[in-house]
């Protein structure tokens, strides 16, 4: 379904297998813009399993302007055991460099607030680079709350395998 | 199924709905730790429903030291866009305070550990209390590494209402 929008030619809609070629170009834009692209090692055929496989792991959304892809998000269900609810995480929301100041970020985390409130969820999360000043701007702007005085930790490799026994 | 652990007596087994007043009574346990109990709204309503309803949010893992419940752990799979693949996130772990340091919660982490590489994630990831130095030092000690530069933002109640235009 094709969901139009306030800005002239701007649609949203989710994104399907078909599209997995045009999401792991705009995902690898991102990874450049973040300065993280030493850690994209999705490939077409990782991203059709893990998101349009039998056990989807995330859902994805394609913003087009005049049918044209220039924006997305990725997101998932986190869950909360203090609210005993589940919560809508945005692991990427991206549109295109040359496209930004005209809204579409705003319509794209209304879009999935509103799907939150839908799913009765409790909550809307994201994370942020810290030197991400304008994006940070932006989250405040809409009210949104930095949980400072958290820190995320992270295990892969040979670290995860000893832990496991492995 | 009732996993053995190499600690006389302490076993974990999924969690499941007939658990749900032990469970919720421990997450208040944990939040009373964590100086969090303002935040905990669930209720055992809540709780069956997202954790053992149709489409659980979430799993649990109850440990229990000859029979009775000592520990628990609530975690469910995030997503990475970058590794188009699917990760474990811990949402908590805890033991009871006076049956710390006896291993348990590596063993709890451990088991998890394994779930995760049997299930072919990417990485197993938790957040932690920046003032809770014991527990950073003990995923230090096991190869876990902070995501610094990194903040989580937030969006609940009324800003979430009004993005959603609500």
């Amino acid at each position: 379904m094709i969901f139009k929008t306030d800005i002239e030619g701007f649609t949203l809609r989710e994104a399907a297998a078909e599209d997995v070629p045009v999401l792991l170009s705009l995902i690898r834009e991102l990874a450049v813009y973040e300065k993280l692209t030493d850690q994209v090692t999705a490939t077409e055929e990782s991203m059709k399993l893990s998101l349009f496989g039998i056990r989807p792991g995330a859902e994805a959304l394609l913003g087009e302007l005049h049918g044209e892809p220039v924006a997305y998000a990725v997101y998932f269900h986190n869950y909360s055991t203090f609210a005993g609810r589940l919560g809508l995480y945005l692991e990427d929301v991206y549109v295109k460099p040359e496209l930004r100041g005209k809204g579409m970020g705003k319509v794209i985390l209304s879009y999935l607030a509103r799907l939150a409130k839908e799913r009765g969820c409790a909550r809307f999360e994201w994370s942020v680079l810290d030197w991400n000043e304008p994006s940070i701007r932006f989250y405040r702007s809409l009210g949104a709350v930095p949980l400072d005085g958290w820190t995320v930790f992270r295990m892969t490799g040979e670290a995860l395998d000893r832990l496991a026994g492995i």
